[in-house]
This record gives structure tokens, sequence and C-alpha cells, in this order.
């Protein structure tokens, strides 16, 4: 027994979402069949917006549907700080804080010669001429705490060497909340390393 | 802090899906984003076939692509045997089974008084004269265990009533695998009652 060849193409859609497996995505293309002409016009429009509206702003490489995206358009923002990150949804994640009142830059990957990820694969070659041209005043390194992420890190550091600029990078350790029991070795060893005095 | 309109209204979307949370539709329309364009194309083209290409058989109200579903075209079933089903899903579900060699006739809702449902609602019509007319030995009433479950089995039962069928309803009790301890009472007095001699 098979779906009919619509609602088999759906499945097969549905199942290249993260996490999703036959029967989750069984049951998103039932449901899709529910819905009304409305929804699904909305859908439609949305996914191929996705791939038209959506480009890479021309100064920090976050998503946009301009030129520009709107923090960098934000001229309220305090201009001493630029916070480098991974990808767009970093941006995003550290927004929704409501603390961090700088800008961002997009690198739009890790640094990983085992996955022939070389620095010029990624977009770090704007951000040099980006911090001496805006009198930047500290770059904070928010990227993942992996060996890509401790390379990237490192490989940043020393790009910025000769500007006159403080170069941080975000702490690790233990999360609130979390029983120590189970935080990886890793983690618990950088915590200790990095232990404050109270 | 915003993600752009497009991106949004991605989100707004997916989150019409059950079990479908913020997170999760935040989580699927980023992933959007990483597609290529031959994704997006055949993504959206079926959600337009879902509404456009899928109908319900004319013969057994299942979905189809044709006026005439698969199941009823197919000519070397037992044309003894007819199964009655609640919705479509439920002729998947039973078809994967592979062991039931019948035809199906979906009602597409179940009788309920409290949600103003009438038998008049649900698409009783064609059944007593299918099985007047094509020589049906057994009917077969696959509905889920619900108060709307009993009841329409029920009515279908008296609409059959002066016809010379069998009409029968699918077991109910204690599903194998499960801790007797798990399973509500309604279910256990239901197996206990149904008990078999071995």
């Amino acid at each position: 027994m098979k779906y009919p060849d619509t609602i088999q193409k759906l499945i097969e859609c549905f199942k290249k979402y993260p996490g999703v497996g036959s029967k989750t995505a069984e049951r998103y293309a039932l449901s899709t069949l529910d819905f009304n002409q409305e929804i699904i016009n909305q859908f439609v429009q949305s996914l191929i917006d996705s791939k038209e509206k959506i480009k890479h702003c021309s100064i920090c490489n976050n998503w946009s549907e301009d030129d520009i995206c709107d923090i960098c358009k934000d001229k309220n923002r305090n201009n001493d700080m630029l916070c480098v990150v991974e990808d767009p949804k970093s941006v995003i994640l550290i927004e929704k804080l409501g603390i961090f009142n700088g800008y961002y830059y997009v690198i739009n990957g890790l640094i990983s010669p085992l996955e022939g990820i070389n620095p010029e694969d990624i977009e770090l070659d704007k951000l040099v001429d980006r911090v001496k041209n805006n009198n930047i005043k500290e770059v904070i390194l928010a990227v993942k705490p992996s060996i890509e992420g401790e390379t990237t890190s490192l490989y940043i550091s020393k790009l910025l060497k000769d500007s006159d600029v403080i170069v941080s990078k975000i702490a690790h350790g233990v999360p609130i909340g979390t029983e120590i029991d189970y935080v990886d070795s890793l983690t618990l060893e950088l915590a200790l390393e990095n232990r404050k005095e109270i």
C-alpha cells in the first residue's frame, strides 16, 4: 500500500527536516491535507520568498531582506563593540537576550582543516577592514567551544593582533541549573580553570 | 528582535502543524533556508498538488488522485468484505498490515450529537446502497472505541439491519506488549468481558 503520489512527495519533503522521521513526516503531510487554501497559499509563498527574498547583509552577512540588515541600519547601537558569530541564527539568539547593544559580524562557518574548510572559505575578509575603519574597541568572539570554534577564535585574534582592539571570548563553564554530574569533563575543567573569586 | 518577515511567516506556517511549538517551528524555518532551490520547488509543488490533485474516491471516499482510488480499482480484492473506517488515514493503517483484502468505505467523521455532528453530516448515504448492490457478506466496523465511535457503529448496524449482511466490530482489549497496570479501566473491563477460552 502506498499513499497517492502527491502525499508521498509531501512526506519526502518533510523528511528532509532535522529530527523528522517517517512517522512524523506522515503526520505533517496528512495534516497538510486538512489545511484550507489560504494557509497553503501562505506556506507556498513563504517557501518561495525564503529563496528569493532572504539575502545576506552586505555589511555583517546577517540574514536580511534588504541590502543592509535592520541591526546594521540601526544608528542607536553601540559602535564600540562587535560580536563575531558563526551564523545568523546566533545573532537571533543573542538579540533575544536583549543585553548586547553593539553590532554583529557573521562569519558563516568555522575553520575546520579536517573538513577542508580553510580561513579563506569563511567570511573573514571584511572583518579586519571593518574593525580598523569603524573605530571598534572590542571584538567579542561568540562561537561554539569546539576544536573548530577555538581554531577560528585563535585565527581571528591573530588577524586582529595589530589592530588597537580588545579581543574577548564568551565564558565557558557549567551552565546554570545543571547538575555538575551531567557536565562533560572538558567543560568542568574549563569551569575550574576559569574560576572567579567571590 | 524579530526575524525578517519571510522567516517569521515561515515560522507561523510550521506552527500550524500538530505538536509543533515555537522552538520547533523556528528550527524548521531556519532549516528551510539551507535547502537548495530544487528541494524548495519540490516542496512548493507538493503543497499546491495537495490541494489540487488530492480528491476523494467517488466509490469509497478514500484519498485519490483519480475519480476512483487504487483500492476500488483493484478487481483482485475480496468483494465479500467491506471495512468501514472513520478517515482515509485508517485505510493506510489497515493496508500496511497486509492482512485485509476486502474493500473500504470511509465515512469521514463520527456521529457526535455533542459537537452537532448528526448522521446526515457524515458520508453514510452511499453505504447502504453499496452493501445491498454489491453482494457484500460482511461489514467490519473499524472506528475508534469512543462514545462517538460506538454511537456511529450502532447507527450503522441499525441501517444495515434489513440487509442480509454480517456486521462485525474490531476487538477491543489490552494491547500486546502493554503492562496491564497502564491500561485504562474501560479497556480492561472490555478485555475481561470479551475473554476467550484458550
